[in-house]
């Protein structure tokens, strides 16, 4: 459990990696990875409080929405047996952090992927794009990944072996502590890990009694295990006599391992090239042609929906840390000027969200607050309307496929894990037993990707757009006579050129007086004579006027919602996972009909020939009406096959009994009331469209057609 | 026009890259890449005939579904402007090969992908499964992809350029005929190549007669060409005096360069990995499991849909030709004893196909045969059942997502195509301005992916049932007295044990008289003494008993179907273009309305306030029924917005005028006919719904609803 509330920031899938924390001492506009390369020491830094004390996020207070504690081993090896998901090359060994998705779980994806695409692109026209994977490194190292994307890692030279630094150094003292929690007989948690996981490398160490002093240090330590350098974690390592803990061997310092995975484009080795690690520049790259696309209107908002890579050092927790995984990104470029208001977001003002703001995690609690998103953007908390119509959004997407609303919060970043660009940015978290888990990122990131990659390329990713009223800017202007200025200064004619078109107003008004009295200007032209360039007024002069522009330039700035759909996933199944007091070995997954994986369950009683015409008349009018069934005509009980279907979290069962042959009418079963209702064929399956459509509710149903009072047969 | 038709074979990303010819001189079980290793000199092996002159891919022949010519550069430059799809990472310059898809082309693959998973996965019940894309080393050795996955190369030494040996051969040498015929005074064909692509490599060269024995050799080798070995490839450059056309550099003779793009795994370099070629792997590696969630049930099918990638030496030919592309993928596991029936088969067997037979192209021809599939499998043209069913499926899908029933064919693999494993292919073509492509391939490729695999780990790949009638086997067992076998042989036990256990049952009949004669046996067992070991009559017991065998197991055969989704959309494209008499300048896409990207577009009379209201309405009640709108309220005029959506292929065009506000009517119309009809909100929208969803055409909403004779307002 204490492990992993650095889930929150590490592997980040969204914005975040970008809106870390600023590095004052660098340049502006860089790139943050999953760890942050802060370069100035960590107490001069605002420090994200310890949510690892965060009681709400402890295992043990886990429980399902039925209100029993939640088991996640239960959980997990249902998925694995049902197939939700399975380790990737399992008959060679396995790679750890990939993983295949089974039926089960590919249409689980596919049907949240679905829900997600008519919520967000159909419903505000979203110009949805599909680029490449396959990235050159040039555009990467303009966003800043190649420099930045990384993971301090540190080597064992004697046996080869490689840690990823703060989790060995977060490790080590965990385990010191609990031993000096044995040696002072206090009571010691116990393991709450998955038994059936891969043992720690740090195995429990013998119990040695520590300083009451060294004990705070280190609690003070672990508390920011997220925010250390590489230099520092060095530090760290040399003040503890931090080791390999297999062997005891002395390890290399802390190296930046970058998370991309690196190839090679071409039969030439000369265009290397990355797996993208997330799907955001292929939309920054296409901005101008979007925006044509979308006849020069604005505000607009792309969208992507696709894998994207980052090479782990040593991946772990299941699902949420992976190599290979699916995400869903907007864009939603908006004028920066105007308040960046949303035409829609009267529609959502009045919805409620759990929001922890960063003042309240500064005083070191996680106390949220329910407050209306209108309210919110009204009092400045959240940034401008158009964060807060997504993060509304935001979570009516979650409710939708049926995320647990009392699982649900949203965390400001605090002002040092945003980069300096960024004007604002939450995160959706969901509770799982591996804590709050960012699931969703929504940054406001300012105009920074455009801006860098119109900078290195020259390519024009800006709007241009008539003002209503011309505008009228009063500015000194320098005027050459370029027929007597070529001819002076020869070869270095442009570079003076430049220099003087660079010119600060404020200068160029100092510099016409100069011009009056003197006759002559003196101007610093760097890489020319000695820096210094005189130019004598008949080559220039400088004087005020108006110029009048009548179109308006600017470069968009970029509302970005990010969704981690494989978390999304996984914290899903944790949500609505639960089990029947009569039979708790069996789950049960309630997922809304709309994202289950199979919408009907089949059953004929036996798979006696008289039922078949009746499985295939029934499964080719589902199939017809778009409805996912699937067929059990096996020798088990009608009981059993219903509950192992209750486990691929099927919402409906339709049996095909004796009466069925006389009569036609079937029953209709719903999965989380074992309720039966029976009706005709027309009426059977014109409930389930209107179910699995949304239409109407197991109550509805259950209130029109006739209730089924005989027994499941077990 | 020329050089393409070899796309037929090259590049293929289905099956058939691993079912091109068989190499003779090597062990079984093989990969072959898009170009083929043959060992075997080109003479002994059967040819492909040169479909280069088969007259129906000529450009000049291929017309639009209306009958016009069609034009290439026309429907090239539409599908760029309007953002169908792009070049990558054009404002960094671009890569060949690879393309982003923009708002349309996106919308009209995810559609395309939608009508395929309802029409195989959902029809048929198929194990959808998402693997994933980073693949190990050992996988893709196994599968034969890292041996033998390759095109030739060779590098020009001093200048370092790349050149594909095949396609340079074919340049150059195709330059010299058309010089020859300028210098003999022939008509030479106008340059067919679209002229805003790069110029090729090989400029014309002067004009040089040729003897005329040479003029047929040359053509000879460019019939051939799709068919040279490296080493043969390296004889013709010799032959033919062939170098570096820019430089008349010499060329380091052909290398093979493996096409698949190289990376490495997880922070250490120790393991090197891939991405997938193709998705059929990850559904092999777990069939096992696969099998299990089927319920032991066969057969069945799974599938996968998901990006894959080749790294082309140099990519050409757009979006026929790249190097991340969508592949959709059946595999089919069907038990290889009774015939390979298909349950369903009943259903297709009066489809009507295409059948361009390997007897046909043997005699040079390419002369197609309008066959029913059930007749094709009668007379054994076509295997089996279960192969027939997928061809006739293949063309029902290709039909339904639009494609022009005169432009399919299938082709059938010539016996040297396929691996020797494999019992039967064909290509469904799909004919192109760029000559009949290979859009779909169909291989019954035996139990040779699920053998190797179980051969390389140990992983049971295989089914087991109950044999209905116990099966009774007369067979010579051995039998060794263990306590003496140890002592005797030590620690070559093993080996001599497992080399009796692997005696035939005719050797042991043979062995068992030695025994009785003898009172020993003398056995070959390599590595132990000699080679020859002797088992005396104190260790062993040869006799002959009856075994009943109540469990069969056996390794299932796999048909698969594997459609490359980026060609198909392409070749739709090009089947469903067509310019109006009237205005020729403006294209159009004459989707179907269930694969059109957009499908309603909705034009206000002008931006006018009171528009507004109704604009909103119709948008919500499309969106909410799922069908995608589109609004342009711009000043152009309707007839001009009309167009513009012609292009982007949108279906249908709602007006809303001033009768609209005063009595809430609206025109309709059909973008093919143009023609229009006037109705009520709920009339619309209900005849929309009908014919997005394929429950009604034009046809039939022009009958009943009054028709709307205002002309478009121009």
């Amino acid at each position: 459990m204490r492990q992993l509330s650095r889930l929150l920031h590490a592997n980040c899938f969204s914005s975040s990696l970008r809106t870390c924390r600023p590095v004052f001492s660098t340049p502006p506009c860089r790139v943050y990875p999953t760890k942050c390369f802060a370069t100035t020491p960590a107490h001069q830094r605002y420090q994200v409080p310890n949510r690892k004390k965060d009681q709400a996020v402890m295992a043990g207070d886990m429980t399902t929405f039925k209100g029993k504690p939640f088991d996640r081993p239960s959980l997990e090896s249902l998925m694995k047996r049902r197939l939700f998901y399975t380790p990737a090359f399992d008959i060679y060994g396995g790679v750890s952090g990939l993983y295949d998705f089974g039926p089960p779980g590919c249409a689980l994806t596919n049907n949240i992927v679905d829900v997600w695409r008519k919520h967000f692109v159909l419903k505000e026209n979203m110009l949805e794009v599909d680029c490449t994977m396959l990235t050159p490194h040039e555009v990467l190292k303009t966003s800043g990944h190649v420099d930045k994307f990384a993971d301090w890692m540190c080597k064992d030279p004697k046996t080869g072996e490689i840690f990823r630094a703060d989790h060995l150094v977060e490790e080590v003292l965990e385990a010191r502590l609990k031993g000096n929690k044995e040696a002072r007989g206090e009571k010691v948690e116990a393991e709450e890990d998955d038994p059936k996981k891969k043992k720690k490398k740090v195995k429990n160490i013998a119990a040695v009694k520590l300083d009451d002093a060294l004990v705070q240090e280190i609690e003070e330590v672990l508390a920011k295990i997220d925010n250390y350098s590489g230099e520092e974690l060095g530090q760290l390592m040399k003040k503890y006599d931090i080791k390999n803990p297999a062997t005891n061997g002395e390890l290399l310092p802390p190296v930046a391992f970058n998370l991309m995975f690196q190839t090679s484009i071409g039969p030439s080795s000369n265009m290397p090239g990355y797996l993208r690690p997330e799907t955001a520049q292929g939309q920054f790259l296409n901005f101008q042609k979007l925006l044509e696309f979308n006849q020069q209107q604005m505000p607009f908002a792309s969208a992507s929906i696709g894998k994207s890579f980052r090479n782990e050092i040593s991946p772990r927790s299941g699902l949420l840390r992976v190599r290979e995984f699916l995400m869903a990104e907007i864009e939603h470029f908006v004028d920066p000027e105007g308040g960046k208001k949303h035409p829609r977001f009267d529609e959502v003002k009045d919805v409620e969200l759990e929001l922890l703001n960063r003042e309240v995690q500064l005083s070191g609690k996680t106390t949220v607050e329910t407050t209306k998103i209108g309210k919110a953007v009204e009092t400045g908390l959240v940034d401008n309307e158009t964060l807060g119509y997504f993060l509304a959004r935001i979570q009516q997407f979650l409710l939708k496929i049926g995320i647990d609303a009392k699982k649900i919060r949203f965390r400001q970043h605090m002002a040092n894990e945003m980069a300096h660009y960024a004007a604002d940015c939450w995160d959706a978290e969901l509770l799982t037993s591996y804590g709050w888990i960012e699931c969703v990122g929504c940054a406001d990131r300012s105009a920074y990707d455009l801006t860098v990659h119109m900078k290195k390329t020259g390519a024009p990713l800006v709007v241009r757009e008539p003002r209503k009223e011309p505008l009228k800017v009063e500015e000194w202007q320098c005027d050459l006579d370029k027929k007597k200025f070529g001819p002076k200064f020869k070869k270095d004619g442009k570079t003076v050129e430049a220099a003087i078109e660079a010119l600060s107003q404020d200068l160029r008004e100092k510099l016409s007086l100069d011009l009056e009295k003197e006759g002559k200007i003196v101007i610093d032209v760097p890489g020319v004579g000695d820096g210094k360039v005189e130019v004598p007024k008949e080559l220039i002069s400088i004087e005020k006027r108006t110029r009048v522009e009548n179109v308006r330039e600017y470069t968009p700035n970029v509302i970005e919602p990010s969704f981690g759909i494989g978390r999304i996933v996984y914290a899903l199944c944790e949500h609505i996972y639960w089990t029947r007091e009569q039979d708790e070995a069996r789950g049960i997954l309630s997922f809304p009909p709309t994202v289950a994986p199979t919408k009907v369950l089949i059953v004929p009683l036996s798979s006696h020939t008289d039922f078949k015409p009746f499985v295939r008349t029934l499964s080719d009018k589902l199939q017809e009406l778009g409805i996912s069934t699937r067929t059990d005509d096996s020798g088990a009980s009608i009981g059993k096959r219903y509950s192992r279907n209750d486990e691929l979290g099927t919402p409906l069962g339709i049996t095909i009994d004796f009466q069925s042959v006389k009569d036609n009418t079937f029953t209709l079963r719903d999965r989380d009331s074992t309720e039966q209702v029976r009706a005709g064929l027309d009426e059977i399956t014109g409930a389930i469209s209107s179910l699995v459509n949304g239409r109407e509710k197991w109550s509805d149903v259950a209130a029109r057609l006739p209730k089924f009072e005989g027994q499941e047969v077990d």
